[in-house]
């Protein structure tokens, strides 16, 4: 193992094993983790190839056969549970990308959730074998939050009983899905429901689009690839055109709204239960920016343990960077971040099973807080750690920019989860509704529950001024309660001057609607206040589970900076409200610089507890062995620029450029 | 033209042509520099290939061919004038990365400033002519920024009169240098210098790498690609790592220090003229950042206005996102950004000019501070660029993500001027020393001058709250100048503070350094505040310069929209010194969104006056013609996926997926 590393792990103040547990849920998971990953780790089939060293094509074809390796022995080794089907895939595949993906994630769920037996009958047993490979087509090229503006039409035909699938217009064709440009031969597509003259509205229709067998597009079918993105090369995100394409009508979904025979149209019992498939999606999503985070972290971390620079004084060896103040600013509130987000995504796995459970018993009050939740943390978890994984790319200078980090890769890949599932911003601003609603309700003397009671504490004489002058001095900035106060009060404030200025503008302008646009920078400001109170108020209170003293006190810390940097870096909201005074956010300003310096020496233990494998970080600067520069060495020798046989074509045009001057 | 463009156009307060003379410096140059791009737009040998179907081998080879292709168009159309070749480079190269681009940009330039007549004579003529093909190694996979950590030796050996040139450990090889994997045949290399047992520290050394004829490498020379990064797939970065391999002693660059015959060194006269090169480079810079944040805003602003997505009012058709409250918020500040770091970086280069003069007259007085402002203003507006182009990229939705909206090309093409050059931490911490010192000669009673003569109005009694209790109600939020004294005062303020910080570390720490590192982040912030307030200062300025009305009015709002929406994000700053009131800071975020109000019929013209060749954005986007949709579709068709050949290579893992199942 490497040196540097050693002597940081010999040197931390916990056993890393135990916060693993606590990360875990339980030391049995963290038992059955492991032995899942090495049930890959030990299966040669499971090798990996460098990515960064394939062009696109190959990539693609790589996560093909490597797909198919994967059903094949999740099969064998009987893994069947969600959690432990995300293990298995995370290590398999460095970055979880694969063109049959869609086919498990989407394909078959919908196909459970909105089709009749018949239909399950008739499409399950060959798409779970694969024989159907199927993706889910619901954005258009020129449509995607707005599902209302979605322009694909399905028209029913009770002469033939089919229904007419129609792209009518560029910016109707079907754009993203992946897995459509190369590899499915199925589709679920969203699209506008038309019968006997009449609109109802999108209804998802069972499509093929490629001949089995063949493989090759379908007369009236028009299918391919998008082209290059910035990172999913593996993943052939696709387009699909139909052109007067005629499908069966027993291949609309039928469970809950029907089309007969004659093109009666029998529409749903409820439309609410719609909601369930996206906010697992979302709330799947916040721990999966907790996970994309923590692996940034590991990398830049561990690197800067390793790395020596410059000097603090002079004469003396080069410093693990590690030791400068300013890497410790950048990286270690990035990794209080990442166990608040791990403790934020673990609860919204709890809520959302639990709700689950609540609506399966018939009780749905609790869905639109859950869903206002999981749409706010989305967005707030993905932005941060968006900006967190550059940052600590950035972290590793030059060899960051390498692919050799791994940083790139995890970048690209992340990014976009920033925007699908409902883009971040209309995200923030749903969030915002639901707190706009609860205001509205408090201040009609109503009581609100959940996380949004504080609210109920706040009727707006609370919050002028000159009735908090007291606050200031309870702050506590030792105390995770204390600050916890803070946040919910900067919530309350900014969640109050987002209502009132949305009154004013509604008195304002003719229309609500304008009066909401007018006032969106104040809501989405709004609902990014809330949902950092959540994640400060989780972590706070994660802190009372554990028993173990010498966790407690490393995460204590963790969650001290967390709270404080956040106070530091939005400082204005604080004082602004009188939540804190000016000396107090000077005492905040030192108190980080301290805590900077209380964590740097469990700091590689820190991100040892997130447990990465090496080749989950698929990142030379974040593996544990050897020497880092030798293995980069290594790496860097296969680059296909060093392949002797193109040598020779770069010679020549070396040599004809010569010639011409 | 594309309808919605067409409209924004008729409807701007103002004709773009004069801004675009204003941004160029002279109706005369914005002439000069089209005649340039048309020789270009017109020549049938710069037909562009779309470099993102391309792998990065075939890219390689494409840039190799073009660099052959520019040189010599270069010549035949007499373009020498740097600027001119920067107007010729950036509109071929849709990126401006260049494999031959290190022999002209730092080859042939370190001849000619640290060669003697001799070796100019020898080397000049060979290597303008590209039979020499050289690159300037100096970067070590151990050591970036810390130059006298470099561990590369060149060891004298009077014997044969040859330097041995040794990389003695894996750390000490070569790594980064551009054009060193596979195209270079000769390095300028910086090593260690021992001669009689002495070590001299660093010079530098031509070092042939590569045979001529064969382009093989030389026996005791390693030498190769790096592998690939997250951008610069065009550039063979690579590695070097020599073994006892001899050079002549005639190779070592001799114009100012020297080593005789026998061995005698001989020192230079000065070392600060070394100075130049870098401070040149980093003011280049600085309007690199404005030029690729002016990009990024274009294709955002453009695509923002010809998209149309949800409702503001329910059943009027879907407006444009360029009429979104959030979507303006996103855009207008890296807009009026964009302004202000494109009037940054003429200031720069003419400041740059003007120094420069003076120093060939042998002035070095304005040196140091020129040294700390390019350093400062690089870090500050590569950090903002960084930043501002992802969010310009993800203001642009799903499509943001896809190659199509040459967003991701220039981020990843960008974002490592954050670390090249000097590493941004590292340049803010240059500023602050020079910020450090500036405070000290004043405290101890003698004035500075220059961008820091701030720093002589307030020694310290002067910045107590109670003293400046009266300022506040003399920020004007409507001025310009007011807004850039407020900038001042909130510079000067965390000056202090990091001075004092400072000199309370020293007294309690028993080293200097020490002290240093634990005030870093103090630091840090105030070279932040110094830049954003130099950066404000001359874009107020700048409007004073503006004869025409229309132009005056529109920059003018921008001007206040950048002021506003910085102390709306940094308002505690700004509180925290007294430097504004809480309910001025109300005020402030009020008019930030009136502002965008005001901008908003003025977007596109804003980013039509950068004046882009559509070839230059490498953007489907940000097109000018046609339809944005039909141009995505023609342009997805051609994705290497797409190709039928490769096809029946994919369906075969597919059948084999499915007969496993």
């Amino acid at each position: 193992m490497n040196q540097d590393l050693q002597k940081e792990r010999a040197a931390a103040s916990f056993n890393p094993e135990l916060l693993t547990h606590v990360l875990d849920g339980s030391p049995e998971n963290t038992r059955r983790r492991r032995e899942i990953e090495n049930l890959i780790l030990k299966d040669p089939d499971f090798q990996h190839e460098d990515l960064n060293f394939l062009s696109r094509s190959q990539r693609y074809e790589v996560a093909v056969r490597k797909s198919a390796t994967m059903v094949e022995k999740m099969r064998k080794f009987n893994i069947a549970d969600p959690a432990e089907i995300m293990w298995f895939k995370k290590l398999h595949l460095v970055n979880f990308v694969e063109p049959v993906g869609l086919n498990y994630s989407m394909f078959i769920p919908t196909l459970l959730n909105q089709g009749t037996t018949a239909q399950q009958e008739k499409w399950l047993l060959s798409s779970k074998g694969l024989e159907i490979i199927g993706t889910y087509a619901q954005t258009e090229m020129g449509h995607g939050t707005h599902l209302r503006g979605l322009e694909t039409t399905a028209t029913y035909d009770p002469e033939t009983q089919e229904f007419i699938l129609n792209s009518p217009t560029v910016t109707s064709i079907k754009w993203w899905p992946g897995g459509l440009g190369k590899t499915s031969n199925h589709a679920i597509v969203l699209a506008q429901l038309i019968t006997q003259g009449k609109c109802y509205g999108l209804h998802a229709f069972i499509v093929p689009i490629r001949e089995l067998g063949t493989h090759k597009p379908l007369p009236g079918i028009t299918v391919g690839d998008i082209g290059p993105k910035f990172g999913y090369d593996e993943m052939d995100n696709g387009y699909l055109k139909m052109d007067n394409y005629r499908i069966p009508r027993e291949n609309m979904l039928m469970k809950h709204a029907q089309v007969k025979p004659d093109g009666t149209y029998v529409k749903p019992l409820s439309n609410k239960l719609t909601y369930g498939t996206m906010v697992f999606i979302r709330s799947f999503l916040v721990g999966e920016s907790a996970r994309c985070l923590s692996k940034a972290c590991t990398i830049a971390i561990r690197y800067s343990a390793v790395r020596h620079q410059s000097e603090i004084k002079p004469g003396e060896p080069e410093p693990q960077i590690l030791d400068y103040q300013t890497q410790q600013y950048k990286l270690f509130p990035l990794l209080a971040t990442a166990y608040a987000f791990q403790f934020v995504g673990a609860y919204m796995k709890e809520t959302y099973h639990r709700i689950n459970e609540d609506i399966s018993q018939g009780d749905l009050s609790e869905l639109p807080e859950l869903h206002a939740l999981t749409a706010g943390l989305k967005a707030f978890t993905s932005w941060t750690t968006n900006t967190g994984i550059e940052a600590c790319r950035m972290a590793c200078g030059g060899h960051g920019y390498s692919h050799c980090s791994g940083l790139p890769n995890i970048y690209v890949n992340f990014t976009p989860t920033c925007t699908f599932e409902g883009e971040n911003t209309v995200m923030m601003l749903q969030t915002a509704r639901f707190l706009m609603k609860s205001y509205d309700q408090v201040h009609s003397g109503k009581l609100v529950c959940g996380m949004v009671s504080y609210l109920n504490d706040l009727p707006s004489q609370h919050i002028q001024p000159q009735q908090v002058a007291v606050w200031p001095t309870v702050v506590d900035i030792n105390s995770p309660d204390s600050l916890t106060e803070a946040y919910k009060l900067r919530a309350a404030r900014l969640v109050e001057i987002a209502a009132k200025n949305l009154q004013t503008e509604v008195i304002h302008r003719k229309s609500k609607e304008v009066a909401w646009n007018l006032t969106s920078v104040d809501l989405v400001q709004a609902s990014e206040a809330h949902c950092h109170y959540v994640a400060v108020k989780l972590f706070s209170e994660k802190l009372l589970q554990i028993q173990e003293k010498s966790i407690q006190a490393v995460l204590r810390n963790l969650c001290l900076l967390y709270c404080l940097y956040g106070i530091s870096r939005n400082a204005g909201d604080f004082l602004q409200g009188n939540i804190m005074t000016e000396s107090q956010i000077t005492q905040v300003n030192e108190r980080v610089k301290e805590l900077l310096t209380v964590i740097r020496p469990d700091a590689v233990a820190l991100v040892d507890a997130f447990d990465f494998q090496d080749v989950t970080l698929g990142s030379v600067l974040g593996r544990y062995d050897g020497n880092v520069y030798e293995n980069l060495f290594e790496w860097a020798k296969k680059s296909p620029l060093n392949n002797t046989e193109v040598h020779e074509s770069y010679y020549k045009h070396l040599k004809s450029l010569q010639s011409k001057l």
